[in-house]
């Protein structure tokens, strides 16, 4: 069916849409989220929207198929139905309960890139891997398919060490100390972070304090083969987009069936060989008991066998913030000042060497945890820091009082005597958020107390900085409802009560 | 946060959609598929889309929130975000596999009419209730809760009657009989019917060559009043409307949980106190064998009794299409020579005395059958139905003669002698779609043998017709690698070889 280009000027965050009249709809036989071929001198299919807006004899396009197909203002394109997406049946025997094969699965990851399925089908696939689980071969198949489609770092190395964190815990800076240590030795490790989804900052967030880390695939080796390491922000460089576009679904909906494909296919995509995995556990962290970290690691460690990936797991205590920060500068100047040996701050340290340590030990050397603190406290890691903010053309020089933190601030004191019982990652990530990071990069939190320390009433307990004042006020309104940190004997028993059908609200943390 | 209302001129079938610029939308901390509450004078909720196409400050919206806000161009809104829907809990908690209780399916239901939930969420919630299968108590809140979010039929009548077919069988036109046998003897029947979504005709398409079929709920009970019987269109009186989007869903997925719910929603709103609902069973219909059917029947019947609608099942024979004719115009002529008594179509008119029959019988009449067959044959269904046409507006002198067919046609004869073993429905479903139908009333198809005839080399099998020549064609082309017929030797036992990994293509029906 020939039809005229009614330019509409909407994206449709990457995906390529088309508007149809009814009636052309009905005369193409097509229902609305169906697909269409459109030609122009490309063809591509694009996934349409019945409108009586858009007149017969016209179709409307989004920018994604204006630009693909170079589109003019009433300019012809031939529309069809497209020919049915093979994938959509294997999608379907996934939800009547069949084990999906590698082909199938890697027909389902080719679509979905291309944008050939719609928001139903997506969600209806991630909700039938939630549901029905997805097993080794599944999660193998899916990570393969997810390398497949997108880019790959071709480092020409025999060891490539990486490690990833399954995330949860606020504050955890541990990679800003991890890298240096590991790269100072000599090893090759490129890491790529994520920005915050659901949480106060991400890795990518905490680094770009300190220098650029939005690079291309061919810059990145450069960087590499300067500095062996590098923090860069993953999304700019197209390894594995297919996990771009399902993290999106998943975050909608709070479910993550897809978390063990996702981190090892980005570790396939960058090459690695070696791989140290850190699981944080603890109520209020992704894992509440060791012994469905263990479990995790168990799939994690096999995942890694399957793709040629060596990989070790740590179970780390998850329960509070790592250090005493909150948000993107804070967490970077937290993560300077231990660098250069300015603060002690024993947990951030601690799990800094230990992941380090894992990864030394993994690549053969002995004592690993020893190794990575004396390369801590000798400043060789912060030498190597600097010199990869050099590389990645960042001020080699900063000092951490060059790093601005919130102008407005509120002052948080403790109401009775006694002791930090817990403190509460959620409320802690809303709080932080409501301050404005993690887009404001000087909001966040400074914690002066942490579960264990003994409080007198009156005494500080943390202080909220925010860039704009009314976010303070945000902060405070949560406050007015919520606790962060429990204070009180060691004794007291009592969690909560409850009365009457509880609407529960469950953290959901989807950084990664 | 204040914006200018950008007037995008599409709408999104029924949902209110705006477009935010990502520095707008990052200042609100706010995502894709999220929701805002957009306040003018009126206070919306709507799903929220990131287009960079919408300049910072200004909100685009889709022509159901210009509507509902009488929005003008430019005009300031106020937007902010919405508070977090509490069914999206609900949902979340069906994923994790709990049941859920009333008020929770309710709130669900309230969500889903109010345009509150993006399609992320409804096909996630549709995939759950698939995957993990609804229960009978999740089955009677959900048939509650869409019949209380939408319009209901208050007839002042001590019984109301009414009829169903799960349907997936073609040339099904057995309620155009159904109807007046039952009103003719003073009963109550609100014939609610839908049109095609994927056979080649419903039994709207079907009534809508006698009559109109669109009205209101308040037109329906003048009909009713006049004539004890209808057939509208249930899509125009908002019954249930919640089943209608759901619809939308399962059909994308190739999955109807909701079948049920659906069903039995649709007579209730309706204020059916009696039921007889048709389960058509055998290979090609939705119902492959009479143990899957009785089961099917069993839940049916404690639904009813739930919902206090006192329901009978009947299994009848699915596997080929019922009486001679399929499409929209060829299925009316040969019911309406049916009620004259100029035809005599053996297995239809078998079917609809069955029917018939079963519901005089529930309503306490003895020899059911017998008495339907009497009103028939005496011509006082056919007197029933010119009263209905009449009442409903249409010309209740119509002769079949008066309904046009297409006027281009295909012979299609036999290739060998035998006899006709199968009849393949989904094939002859494709091939009356290819033809035009339900689109162009006069498309269809017109047997000359059935299962079980004996067939002679070159003798006639079928005819199809057509409205338009270039959808011969199409027919042809399906023609050319299906076989809709099979005809051979009671003996011959190969069905089909294998040789590699097929792609299975199944019939998906979801017309109901």
């Amino acid at each position: 069916m020939l039809l005229k280009v009614k330019i509409l000027n909407i994206d449709s965050g990457g995906k390529p849409f088309v508007f149809l009249n009814d009636k052309d709809a009905d005369e193409l036989n097509i229902n609305a989220s169906e697909r269409v071929t459109v030609k122009a001198k490309k063809k591509i299919t694009a996934i349409i929207n019945i409108s009586s807006t858009v007149e017969k004899g016209f179709l409307g396009v989004n920018e994604e198929v204006r630009k693909i197909l170079s589109l003019k203002q009433n300019s012809k394109v031939d529309v069809d139905i497209a020919p049915f997406p093979k994938s959509l049946q294997f999608i379907r025997n996934k939800l009547s309960g069949k084990k999906l094969l590698y082909s199938e699965i890697h027909e389902i990851v080719q679509d979905l890139v291309d944008g050939n399925l719609n928001e139903n089908e997506i969600s209806a696939f991630v909700t039938a891997l939630h549901i029905d689980k997805i097993d080794l071969d599944e999660a193998t198949s899916l990570s393969m398919s997810m390398v497949d489609t997108g880019k790959t770092l071709c480092i020409n190395k025999k060891i490539i060490i990486d490690k990833h964190s399954i995330g949860g815990v606020p504050g955890d800076k541990t990679t800003l100390l991890v890298v240096p240590i590991i790269a100072s030795e000599g090893f090759t490790i490129p890491k790529t972070s994520s920005r915050a989804i659901t949480s106060v900052a991400g890795t990518a967030d905490r680094a770009e304090i300190l220098m650029p880390i939005e690079f291309t695939t061919n810059k990145m080796l450069q960087i590499l083969k300067k500095s062996n390491g590098c923090i860069v922000w993953g999304g700019a460089i197209e390894l594995a987009p297919a996990d771009d576009m399902f993290v999106k679904t998943e975050f909608s909906l709070h479910i993550d069936p897809l978390l063990l494909p996702s981190i090892m296919s980005k570790k396939k995509a960058v090459g690695a060989t070696h791989l140290v995995v850190d699981i944080p556990t603890g109520r209020g962290a992704k894992m509440k008991t060791t012994g469905e970290a263990d479990l995790l690691a168990r799939d994690i460690i096999e995942l890694g066998k399957r793709l040629g990936i060596h990989t070790h797991c740590i179970v780390t205590f998850g329960e509070q913030p790592i250090g005493n920060t909150v948000g993107p500068a804070l967490e970077a100047k937290e993560a300077l000042e231990v660098l250069m040996n300015q603060k002690h701050v024993p947990d951030l340290i601690d799990k800094a060497c230990n992941i380090a340590g894992s990864m030394f030990e993994l690549l053969g050397k002995k004592n690993g945890y020893l190794l990575a603190k004396k390369i801590l406290e000798s400043g060789k890691a912060e030498q190597k820091m600097r010199e990869i903010i050099k590389t990645q053309g960042g001020n080699p020089n900063i000092i951490p009082e060059d790093i601005p933190i919130g102008k407005y601030s509120l002052v948080i004191r403790s109401e009775k005597s006694g002791q930090v019982l817990w403190m509460e990652n959620r409320i802690i990530v809303e709080i932080g958020r409501a301050a404005g990071a993690p887009k404001d990069k000087g909001a966040g939190i400074v914690f002066n107390k942490k579960v264990g320390d003994p409080v007198e009433k009156g005494e500080l307990l943390f202080t909220v900085y925010a860039d704009q004042s009314y976010k303070i006020d945000r902060v405070k309104y949560i406050l007015s409802s919520q606790v962060s940190l429990g204070i009180g004997k060691k004794s007291d028993m009592l969690i909560h009560t409850i009365t009457e059908s509880p609407i529960v609200e469950r953290t959901f943390v989807i950084d990664r």
